[in-house]
């Protein structure tokens, strides 16, 4: 089995040079950390928070290998002191998150660690790393399952995902958001996600003759016959798939779909869907794929695509309207103390924290309310224990469960939420615990600074 | 040491169901395949190829494992004689490819596999996944060497890449194309890439007073100095760091520079520059950070400020303003015939293919000619023999050297690439030669299809 990359030093030098100096000073109390997401993107009303059963994983693993050791040993950076504290380093802090699936806005943090300082220190790096990208695809990904919520959706993204370990996790959190599948086979064989495909334009290139082509794969594959028409002419590969079925039904083997890659996809599919009705193969559903997005779907379902399902592929696992999220994780608490960053434009909430979330008598999320831990307000606490001294609590979430909170959370939002716009921007009150705790940060720090 | 991800079942169904196919047919004669980039994204007027050696890493090591092959078997999907086949699979081909570092253009194939078709088309989707995003980096990376060659630029991308092998690769693809170093450690250790890093805002918020945050990491860190400065007020900082500087210079203590990562980075740079020399602390740098990238590194540059050294993350990492490249890897010839796609907006040149660039007087390069292998041109053919009957034919090219032919590379550019600027397109001529074929290929389908 693949793991994901496990290495302790996937991590930024920074993370060890702040460990020297707080091994040194004996700056080894209980920090508080917190992962959120400053702004969303401009096209994103709502996030997905994802990532965190990989993230639980990397704790529970954290473990520096002899060979990271003894490379740190020898780049002659480190104290004997921060080397042999390094050799013993395992994760014993405790862990607060949002449960994957549920839907989240700016400032509100869907991750908490709680641990002696280094240590949740040293984990900043990966951590970001593995939330930010499955919580950046689910949250693409939602949007569309919300166009196209009775369309097959399977993402086809893995050769333009950004990497290995990106094109497995995209599969895993677009299926968390409610796609149907990947075509990546290995995202099945680790997590159980269905995986689709059949054939590429290569396949029917390599044969001298488009039919044979078909008649070939139908027969090596009769479970599943998906056949390509786009590699030379659509509509003449539509008329010859009708030509094909009588044959092949005899033999006990129905075609599934056909798939279009390119080309007017509207006007195509209008003309297949024509062609095959004709033919009597009106249970043939059609397939399309080629550089599909939410806003492509919303453009076809709109303009009366017969097309029955969606390959999607380097838009998904690249979230290319919006590559990345502004997500940080910043100290929130030391030593009991509260703590900020002022920098300008990046100020943040110090303390412990906990979101609120009310919903209005339909059921539908109406505001959520940031406040200290501590401070009980009406609503739901989204952030919930997950680990404890360096335990999980619970076993791991299956997907199952995670496409379900996904959909239900889906369900529940507001209306204009739904239809890919950002605003207005759904509300999140900062309560005046918050506020006060802030003021007295801010005034500690001007006394001391 | 943490390898690339190896999983020979990384790659999309599709290609295992036609496999089953051609195994079927006995359709395993030698295929030839060339992967390329249909089109450069709009903001970029070329590109520049990375990720060879890992692609050939891959195909070196590619077999199924123990655990994949009975994943495949238990999956019911795959007769006993594709098993079998599997089972004993390695790669045996052939591979030529444009040399890591080299700037290529649209329609130019970097890497051409000449293998048993059923070999070929099973690396597709991992071949394609890894020189697709090294070189996607590495092409963006240029950009901000190109505008501030004279300056320490460092990859900051780790958290918000796209994973693990991402964060990894990016910093490969980036130190190729001219850039310093990396703040992965990761990096360093398993490329030997320069590691860059100190102190995180959550460093200085730790500490209750700055100065003593200053104070800690200049005797834990002697070598290596550079202080954070923007965490409550930029200037404020910069003045503690004056007052530090002789007391710390008594214990033998340099400081190297400071950082700046929020704000107005010109005004703040300027201010802090002026405070730095008023201190004496002239041989001090200012390194600056924070949604940097080629267009911000510009404005920086042209507005005076005076800054020394940049990290250059998250747009660097997710190639921000272009987040794929639309790359494909296309049968060209099966059985000794010449191939071709003719999907609308998607045609490919068929046949085995060469490169020649050619260069004016004062070595710049002037055009590129496409044509089918064999038709010799004017000029430097950019494809060369890089591996056969599955063995390298050379040893891994060290990063050095890879460096010094991107920084060639960059010299020979025609000067309005040099300048961000996309346009004028660069010239790709097609031979005659090639055209010819591809009428050829033409005829034979219409007669056949």
């Amino acid at each position: 089995m693949m793991e994901p990359m496990r290495g302790t030093l996937l991590t930024d030098l920074y993370q060890l040079t702040m460990l020297q100096s707080y091994v040194d000073h004996g700056m080894t109390e209980t920090a508080v950390f917190e992962l959120f997401v400053r702004k969303l993107p401009g096209p994103r009303g709502f996030l997905v928070a994802a990532g965190l059963e990989q993230a639980l994983q990397f704790l529970e693993a954290l473990q520096l290998s002899p060979e990271e050791h003894d490379w740190l040993a020898a780049s002659g950076r480190f104290s004997r002191e921060l080397l042999d504290c390094l050799a013993g380093l395992r994760f014993t802090g405790d862990v607060h998150a949002m449960p994957e699936g549920t839907v989240f806005f700016a400032d509100e943090p869907i991750l908490r660690v709680t641990a002696p300082l280094p240590q949740a220190q040293l984990v900043e790096s990966r951590l970001i790393n593995l939330l930010h990208y499955q919580t950046l695809i689910a949250s693409k990904a939602v949007r569309c399952v919300l166009v196209a919520p009775d369309r097959t959706l399977v993402d086809f993204g893995l050769r333009r995902a950004h990497g290995a370990e990106a094109g497995l996790l995209a599969a895993r959190a677009s299926y968390l958001a409610g796609f149907a599948g990947t075509a990546t086979v290995l995202a099945d064989m680790q997590f159980g996600i269905p995986s689709f495909g059949t054939m590429a334009h290569s396949y029917i290139e390599a044969h001298d003759v488009e039919e044979a082509a078909f008649a070939h794969f139908a027969r090596s594959c009769p479970e599943n016959v998906v056949l390509l028409i786009d590699t030379y002419d659509t509509e003449a590969a539509a008329h010859k798939v009708v030509e094909l079925a009588p044959g092949l039904r005899e033999e006990g083997i129905g075609i599934r779909s056909v798939r279009i890659d390119s080309g007017d996809l509207v006007a195509h599919a209008k003309q297949v869907r024509a062609i095959l009705d004709a033919g009597g193969l009106r249970e043939v559903g059609i397939f399309s794929s080629g550089s599909l997005d939410e806003y492509a779907l919303r453009e076809l379902l709109d303009a009366g695509a017969p097309i029955d399902g969606f390959g999607i592929g380097t838009h998904l696992d690249t979230s290319n309207d919006a590559p990345y999220l502004d997500c940080a994780y910043k100290l929130e608490e030391y030593a009991g103390r509260a703590r900020r960053k002022r920098s300008e434009n990046k100020a943040t909430w110090p303390g412990r924290k906990q979101v609120y979330r009310q919903y209005d008598a339909g059921g539908r999320m109406q505001r959520d309310i940031l406040t200290r831990e501590g401070d009980v307000q009406e609503g739901q606490p989204l952030l919930q224990p997950v680990m404890q001294d360096g335990r999980r609590l619970h076993s791991p979430e299956s997907l199952k469960t995670l496409r379900t909170r996904s959909a239900k959370e889906l369900e529940r939002l507001p209306a204009h939420l739904r239809q890919l716009r950002s605003e207005p921007a759904y509300p999140v009150m900062i309560a005046d615990a918050l506020k006060a705790l802030a003021g007295e940060v801010d005034e500690r720090l001007e006394v001391m600074n």
